[in-house]
């Protein structure tokens, strides 16, 4: 780990680099300095450093064609993890990684686009990762955060007409919406059936969401 | 409606492009050999034009700035569907569109990447359509099935070791597969907790997929 990760007491989210589409190099540069303790997952590796970044942790199973010996002596120091698990993926064991290191909180990029089962996997295990880990996932089009049910509550100020969608991962149920073109109130969402795409904050000022049950993401986009 | 669909009797699925990532030119070249009835969705139409596609209908709400009187000119004779429903996506009023007009299938390109929210949306709404319309969505790394529960079964010939992803929409039950490298006996998969995704082709041949309740979908991706 290098040290200035020590002197902040992990305060910081770490960054986790997936292996979907690259995102823009100006949104990967502003949060490699809001998130310096960098993850890349497997393969995504050879991308990160043709980019010049300085990674601390590689992780994967490496089960395609990797020099590792390579990656170590153009990275030192670099914590190299094994994790042959079939049963998670690469995002997921990063998640575990970072519970275990204490970490508060991760950004993550370059989990969307490209596969779709890669893409809709990575956006929906996240919510079983919401109460150990504040998880943020972002590419170029997108922010999503997976919500807490109740009793907490998403609050965050946003400008007027901003796009504002609302995803059950399962159901949702019980939620209550405030500051919204379309308020949603004690209702439940259902992924596939109704779900709260596209909708919009209604003026300046702080948005609410809350829910009672189940999972549920919001997400911040514009085209 | 151009006049070879009328002679062939709507026996080939249409073809919606929507306003996603768009797919590579060879990619979109084949689906129109394969789906010369296009029907696309709001804005992807200045994308589609400057293609030189020939667009069959043009559907969406309009409410941002599009010149619909040019559009008509440029690609007459063209259907354009004004569909002002807030409750529904462009997609889903294309699915009503085509079920309306008697068409058996749909092949469905640009509806993945870039917004999360919609890619996410998009991915998942088709399940509900899935006894009504015969769908498969299509990007350069994902081709997507929304299958349908027992007593249908899935089958269909792949190479060993093709990618095969099994993507439930909330919950599929009693999900039961045939010549995958990790084969499902009757169990349950739930989106966010338990998927299959990146399982494989155990040797060449017949894969079967079936299941009894809830929403599956198949995803054949690659890199």
């Amino acid at each position: 780990m290098s040290s200035h990760h020590i002197v902040r007491e992990k305060q910081e989210p770490a960054l986790i680099i997936a292996n979907g589409e690259s995102c823009s190099v100006e949104l990967l540069g502003q949060l490699l300095e809001w998130s310096p303790f960098v993850v890349v997952l497997d393969n995504a590796i050879h991308r990160v450093i043709s980019l010049g970044i300085k990674v601390d942790v590689l992780l994967g199973d490496f089960d395609r064609d990797i020099n590792l010996q390579e990656i170590e002596q153009s990275q030192y120091p670099i914590e190299i993890v094994y994790t042959p698990d079939q049963d998670k993926t690469d995002l997921e064991k990063a998640f575990d990684f970072l519970i275990n290191r204490g970490f508060p909180a991760a950004n993550v990029v370059w989990a969307t686009g490209r596969r779709a089962d890669h893409a809709i996997t990575n956006m929906t295990n996240i919510v079983r990762y919401k109460s150990k880990l504040s998880i943020v996932m972002i590419d170029d089009f997108s922010v999503i955060y997976p919500l807490l049910p109740f009793p907490a509550s998403f609050e965050k100020w946003y400008a007027k007409g901003t796009q504002i969608s609302l995803i059950p991962i399962g159901s949702a149920t019980g939620i209550i919406t405030e500051n919204l073109v379309y308020n949603i109130d004690n209702e439940e969402l259902i992924l596939g059936y109704r779900s709260g795409n596209s909708n919009e904050v209604a003026a300046d000022g702080i948005v609410r969401v809350s829910y009672k049950s189940g999972d549920l993401l919001l997400m911040e986009c514009h085209d």
